[in-house]
């Protein structure tokens, strides 16, 4: 029986993939991973087998990594960020422990820099208080569920951070600021960063009234400040309260 | 005028810490940092001035790395984790943008692998959905604030972070508990991590109902399931939704 790396390869850039990450991709003799991501780290894949698949199918991504496991080969299936913040790790968990024990092979997450902490050093410092994580991806998640979440994250003060704030079929990013809109200023700073530390990177700093636009997209990650979050020059910053 | 790299040095273990984290500790000729986190990375520290002081004196660490700055040095104030985080980079940040803009040093923010990563790799999967971060020290927030917060994520199904859980001087883990058990089942997962891949690292999986216990630190993040998170074999996951 073989071993399965679930591997958070950070927000792309090689120089912020962790070693034991990239020990672990090194090891593998298998890799499997969605197309993007594997073409991020491709500079380190000489010579191993590539489990390739585009963004909708993870669970036969993660049946072809289970089954090489099971040849004895040593596997990672890469996520791009952190793999346990909607990333692989709890799928390919959960199909590993429905096998029967003797049939498992072993298994090991290593956490990577995830995609929200990517995005937020480059706007500044916008999560230094309480913050919530939502992904606005209505595929396996009630539309409303998303919306009562925004809602009560916004009465309770978080600073919000929007993961797959738009895709091709779905754009609802209006109902989301309209519901912003009603608990928040319309000044309140909204950063938005657009393939984080890859060469394409775009970051936008703007406001809860005016920050929907064309560029956001499923690579785009938005993040809603809080009631004291400020921009000054160029920066988007929530205080942690220190009274300097 | 020199430079400021506010660095996340990762949960603790340096094969955790990005190449990009440490080329700036390297490139750096001073390293400023809480005397815990500073032990943690000494192994790269040989012929560096450390300015180290203790947890409640971030605001005159601050001052003093921004002071080596403008010597003309190269400067690391490093946190763990993540320095967005509850770590220094809002601070320092903020003390920069307050200087007259030709006085500011050059300033980058270098990402790390958050505590709350690095905790949910070691447990299973349980940030798989939508979570919220959540601080539970009241030096810098108001007490009903932060049980405002734990409140509004329960009562909208998130799973929830607890960072800070308990200082020597606090413990209101049982407030938590109560307002928790009010709005989600007894037997909901709980997963607590104390320092997460340092060599004295301890995992607990519970239940709301029996989580809290001596072992809870300030080194320790607590992390609460949602409704649909579950135990098995010992992991912790909280499903996507994929239908598997």
């Amino acid at each position: 029986m073989g071993k399965i790396f679930v591997v958070g390869i950070g927000p792309g850039r090689l120089d912020e993939m962790t070693p034991k990450a990239r020990a672990a991709i090194e090891e593998a003799q298998v890799v499997a991973g969605y197309n993007t991501y594997i073409r991020l780290i491709e500079k380190i894949l000489g010579g191993k087998k590539i489990i390739g698949r585009a963004m909708m199918q993870e669970i036969e991504r993660a049946h072809l990594a289970i089954e090489e496991a099971a040849k004895d080969q040593t596997v990672a299936v890469i996520s791009s960020g952190d793999a346990g913040v909607y990333g692989m790790a709890g799928l390919v968990l959960e199909l590993i422990l429905n096998l029967p024990e003797e049939n498992r092979p072993q298994f090991e997450i290593v956490a990577g820099v995830s995609a929200v902490n990517a995005a937020a050093a480059i706007l500044g410092a916008p999560l230094m208080h309480d913050f919530a994580i939502i992904s606005l991806s209505d595929l396996m998640t009630p539309w409303e569920l998303i919306k009562k979440r925004v809602r009560s994250a916004a009465e309770s003060d978080f600073v919000i951070a929007l993961y797959n704030p738009k895709s091709k079929r779905r754009n609802r990013l209006e109902e989301v600021q309209k519901i912003l809109l009603g608990l928040r200023e319309k000044n309140t700073p909204v950063g938005i960063v657009t393939n984080a530390t890859r060469p394409n990177q775009e970051k936008i700093i703007s406001t809860l009234e005016n920050f929907i636009r064309e560029e956001i997209n499923m690579s785009s990650l938005v993040i809603v400040g809080n009631s004291q979050t400020f921009v000054k020059a160029g920066f988007m910053i929530t205080p942690r309260g220190y009274k300097i």
